[in-house]
């Protein structure tokens, strides 16, 4: 018998009944029935995205939502600072380059949340900026930038738009779409919507509106006008990836029964715990002075390689984790509490980790970690 | 207790054995074991394309893998010949149109197939044309293209691409993607490949892969070089619907199984049988001249409107058929017989339109259309 759990930053686990709802036979998408699912689905994605405007859904992955941001809201040539601070940052950098926007980048040591002076500065500097992108969470290092701070400073700026990748962000912790002014909030299926991969959201503001008329860039999947106009009318421009709608909407009843604010207490407490465990047994986190909730990221201890930790999950506990990315390969592993997680999940997380570390030769106190997530999480 | 069927031209029904590997718990995208699936869905891919090339995936429904075509392969202003002979030839109109290249149209009569001549007409005019966009099956008007003989006519021009949406073509009837020299061959999972939306897949031939090192146009989700080359390491570019791939792997098993030859009998003796059954009770052919194997468009009798006669189906039968779309709305309604059919799917097909038809007012004698289904079928 073979127990798979997947404790990686995304995909994440599917609750057993959404798996079952998705496994229904398939509703045509033009169907009243399909139609009823999405415009209620539509509905409940304001509430976790905090938002009264719509949130677009795309059959793709989170990429595609970023992709739409950038294809729809702006115009060849158009200034536009994007922060670095991880692969995903990197990401909205290479989008925004791949559309011949005109990026200024401030760049953030791997670890670190941007500070918002160093937006403030660049702001003071180019004030013919068109728009900011940004991520809530960056899930390559495990940080949470100050989105609400940075999106203040653009809020009254009718020329500059707020374009946040809420990927590990949204449903995670809080992050107030539209009392903060964000104008464009990107977020994916296989994250805290506990869902398979597939799926792509993304919030539409009013501000955001007004520049898509402008825009001048190519756009027909990911064109958020169209999807837009459909979904106000129960459907997409084109099939969408209908059992996972059918798993949203189990999802989203999921999430409103146990409510946001239990929903961002839950993943501070779980992160809180494996942030507490590891350093108990002497571990050192990757980004300690602004962790996200949605994942840890922790350095591998000297002399040992992040990927081996990695590979002793999967293959002696069956246990999938992330390793770093790019420049973070080997230095580090990275610990999931987005989702579908209990305080269960954490336990686990810690008891593998420290049974890995033990078969690495790494010296500690066995039960160190565990015990420490134990009393925080019995509280 | 309500039995509903899905008789529609996609998406079409889904075998249980399918819907129940898909409800399994999700796969992390980078681990071992699917690599490993992934690896052996790309092989399998090549078998019901048809080819030797690599077929590319991505998380999205057809239309992105059309997108994917015009952007990887193209520069803007490139001259190229669109056919548009009904809804998704327009698709292919607006998305070069979206792109910045410069098309020609060949407009065909909606339930008619392009003439070769003239495609050839326009290619002897246009000595500088770099690419051809058609469908091999029409599917709004249930139309099956002369594909050969256009791929005939650049096959050895080394400046023309052929690019074929065979979205509800492939896995329907021969289409040989090699021999005949498509360059770039779309289909999307909710069709002949038995599954839910959400998996787009494009054949890339090395003509193609030419024309993709000189393209200028923004792409970045629908890169097509790059999940190609992701896809020889055994992964996506981006997070991909895991679920669906798994369910893929499935349906590629049972394909084989069945065999293409047998596939592709099978469809044509269901959509024959369909055919002679609609005459059979005095209604007319949308498209008796070039009738695709996968859907069969048929004109709604005088004074009745075709959506009646969609909506009696689903409201009465608890079956969904299509109606006609834009122009051909009212006018016609589709009965399909793409991917999981079988003999007694045409059967209730049949009778449920007999008996709507009845309802609805239209003189002829009950039994006639199943009869004949019936002679055809029990041979």
């Amino acid at each position: 018998m073979e127990k798979w759990r997947l404790l990686a930053p995304g995909p994440t686990p599917v609750p057993e009944e959404v798996l079952s709802v998705m496994s229904l036979p398939v509703i045509h998408h033009r169907a009243p029935k399909f139609k009823e699912i999405l415009t209620k689905v539509a509905e409940d994605l304001k509430y976790v995205f905090q938002t009264k405007n719509d949130v677009v859904i795309f059959s793709a992955s989170g990429t595609g939502a970023m992709e739409a941001a950038v294809a729809n809201c702006f115009c060849k040539g158009d200034k536009v600072l994007v922060v670095r601070a991880g692969k995903f940052g990197e990401r909205w950098g290479e989008l925004v380059s791949v559309y011949g926007l005109n990026p200024i980048f401030v760049d953030v040591e791997w670890g670190k949340a941007v500070e918002v002076a160093q937006v403030k500065n660049e702001l003071d500097k180019n004030s013919d900026l068109k728009g900011i992108f940004i991520q809530s969470s960056e899930t390559s290092t495990g940080v949470k930038h100050p989105i609400k701070d940075i999106a203040a400073l653009v809020k009254k700026n009718d020329n500059c738009l707020m374009i946040v990748d809420g990927i590990t962000g949204v449903g995670v912790f809080s992050v107030e779409t539209d009392n903060w002014g964000i104008d464009i909030h990107v977020s994916g299926s296989q994250k805290a919507f506990m869902l398979p991969p597939g799926l792509a959201f993304a919030s539409v503001s009013e501000k955001a509106l007004k520049f898509m008329e402008k825009s001048d860039l190519p756009k027909y999947y990911f064109d958020l006008k169209k999807e837009r106009k459909n979904l106000l009318k129960g459907q997409n421009a084109y099939t969408p990836a209908v059992s996972l709608v059918v798993g949203l909407s189990k999802v989203l009843d999921m999430l409103k029964e146990e409510g946001l604010e239990n929903i961002w207490k839950r993943h501070s407490l779980l992160s809180y715990a494996t942030r507490e465990a590891v350093k108990a047994i002497g571990l050192k986190l990757y980004a300690p002075d602004s962790p996200s909730e949605s994942v840890t990221a922790v350095y591998a201890p000297e002399g040992i390689d992040g990927q081996d930790i990695v590979k002793i999950f999967r293959t002696n506990f069956k246990i999938t984790i992330a390793g770093g990315q790019d420049r973070a390969k080997g230095k580090i592993f990275r610990l999931s509490h987005i989702g579908f997680f209990d305080k269960f999940d954490i336990i686990t997380s810690i008891a593998a980790l420290e049974m890995a570390l033990k078969k690495l030769g790494y010296k500690f106190e066995l039960g160190k970690g565990v015990s420490k997530a134990l009393e925080i999480l019995s509280e």
